[in-house]
């Protein structure tokens, strides 16, 4: 927090040439998660140059030697690749349209959260000013950012991911989706909808052995062993999901309604508010009224398909 | 399948006494299940006897080295630990109940799936005839049996899991969780509603994603990936919940039901179907209402604690 505990650190010593000949990186935004990016690429040895709108906010990263840009064109201009990590799209454009050229010739990693449909918009905002433009979205808070447990994801511009990998990879697992730029912003909300289901069912089954006393941590540790267990079938179903058969060998929908009702008695009879599981029998119910009993559970796939586009 | 694909396997090697000196199991029931637990401890180089209501299902068993019981009795006195996998309770009481006093002595561990309260009637079933009964839960499909992956859930006398550690380790990965009997029946359930959330969320974005042509297989590897973050989240939240303290430092309920809204729409504008997202969204609000807007997501167990007790 201190100067004092920092003078241990590798400050003052990145200089514009950096250590290591590591590339100059700019941030734009220093939030919680823009200070965390910054901070990490400091640690690894990028000359960092950052800008925020509250400039104040940038004084722990000056000290462990971040230099501070008076504007978004002297940032901009002080490294080939520029990190965009402010809260939304319309403060995005608001940094960045007053000064259009700036970023010429530049590439643009837009790490902000948006719609699949704003990162497309975005791209073609770059593509319009002469901007090299990558998509990314962060799969983690910001106390994750700098390690490799996390994944950040990209989408858009392959040579950008490329050419910045070196940088990119300091601030967690750099994974290209695909050419066009919305993929990373529809993985994103997708892979937190698969975040709160996966909770909540979670919180669901914690709550009903809670009733017996058992303590959270204790189902945690069993449901994360079983979670492992999962990711077996998800696999195994996936490849069915992809060829449009569920073979119901090793499980199929209608033995899992039996059980499921068994779930519902038990959190039931301890008080445990049952809309969730009662949910997903409702799904697996429509499953086999679509004759899929004997199929996998990944036939649910189907029920969840309404087919209609707008 | 045939006798000739076993020659090369350990098939007769494993008389009586067993190689390494590894105590006999019996198994009762021979479905898709208990053939698999028999054929595991088989290949462990456990003398196994086997007996099933169709005796015809143990020939491959047999080949391998089982010894096939012409009655359960028989079954039962050939060895102190007595695994029994058939259907249901029903078809368990129907199996032992003609001759109660066999299993006297011995260890039954009862891997039948079923409900808590019939684990703990069972457990008193065995009491009342001198049986030392376990109750288990097999936390995998057949094909998984024997392996390291996978985790067998067990309750009930402590003593017969440690007494007979060493064979149930064959079957998977083996814990106790505690000595109420009908603990693994309860987690069994839970750990399946668990799953049915999370292959649900998964489905749900995967027919998303789908919908822009990624393939299920590709969505999947970045799901399984993205899981392993979200078991740090899980870990975070049940000490939490045990502390009934839901610090929202990380990411707070009101920000995610900010990002579940761009889910919601990018669902809807690919025709998949928004109940399960739409039930999440409901639940955050309810927390939200109940105060917990700043909190984390592991203030939603709030939500699912009715509290009322039937
Ligand atoms: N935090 C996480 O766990 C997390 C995880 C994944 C993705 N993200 C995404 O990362 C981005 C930043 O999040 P955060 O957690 O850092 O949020 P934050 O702590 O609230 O910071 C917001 C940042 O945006 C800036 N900003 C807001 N409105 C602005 C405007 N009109 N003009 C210029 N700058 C503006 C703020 O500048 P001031 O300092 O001047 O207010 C600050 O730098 C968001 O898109 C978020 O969705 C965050
Ligand atoms: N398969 C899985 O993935 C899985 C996973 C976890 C738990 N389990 C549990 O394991 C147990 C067995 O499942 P399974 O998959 O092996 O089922 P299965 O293939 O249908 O086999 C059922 C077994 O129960 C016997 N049985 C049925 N009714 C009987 C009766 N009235 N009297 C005597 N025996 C009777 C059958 O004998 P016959 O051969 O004579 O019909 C057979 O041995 C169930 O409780 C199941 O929930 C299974």
């Amino acid at each position: 927090m201190s100067a004092t505990t920092n003078t241990t650190s590798a400050d003052g010593v990145a200089g514009p040439g950096g250590p290591g000949g590591r590339p100059p990186v700019t941030v734009l935004g220093l939030g919680q998660m823009g200070a965390a990016i910054a901070g990490a690429l400091l640690a690894a040895g990028h000359p960092v140059t950052v800008w925020n709108r509250t400039p104040g906010k940038a004084a722990p990263l000056v000290e462990q030697g971040a230099v501070l840009a008076g504007s978004v064109a002297e940032a901009v201009a002080a490294s080939p690749l520029v990190l965009s990590v402010v809260l939304d799209y319309p403060a995005l454009y608001g940094i960045l349209d007053p000064e259009p050229d700036a970023l010429k010739g530049r590439a643009l990693v837009n790490l902000t959260t948006g719609t699949p449909e704003q990162a497309g918009e975005a791209a073609e905002w770059a593509a319009r000013h002469g901007v090299d433009y990558l998509d990314g979205a962060i799969m983690t808070t910001p106390p994750g950012v700098g390690t490799r447990e996390v994944m950040f994801l990209y989408s858009g511009d392959r040579a950008v991911f490329d050419a910045h990998h070196a940088a990119l990879d300091v601030l967690g697992e750099p994974l290209h989706l695909g050419t066009e730029p919305g993929l990373a912003a529809l993985y994103d909300v997708n892979l937190l909808g698969l975040m709160w289901a996966t909770m909540a069912g979670w919180l669901h089954g914690t709550a009903v052995v809670g009733a017996e006393g058992t303590r959270a941590v204790d189902f945690t540790e069993v449901a994360i062993r079983w979670l492992g267990t999962v990711n077996n079938f998800i696999r195994r179903y996936a490849a069915q999901v992809d060829e449009g058969v569920y073979p119901g060998d090793d499980a199929t929908v209608d033995v899992q309604i039996a059980v499921v009702e068994h779930q519902l008695h038990a959190a039931e009879a301890r008080g445990v508010d049952n809309r969730l599981p009662e949910l997903l029998k409702t799904l697996m119910l429509e499953a086999n009224a679509k004759g899929h009993g004997q199929d996998s559970f990944g036939s649910v796939v189907e029920v969840l398909r309404k087919g209609a586009r707008r």
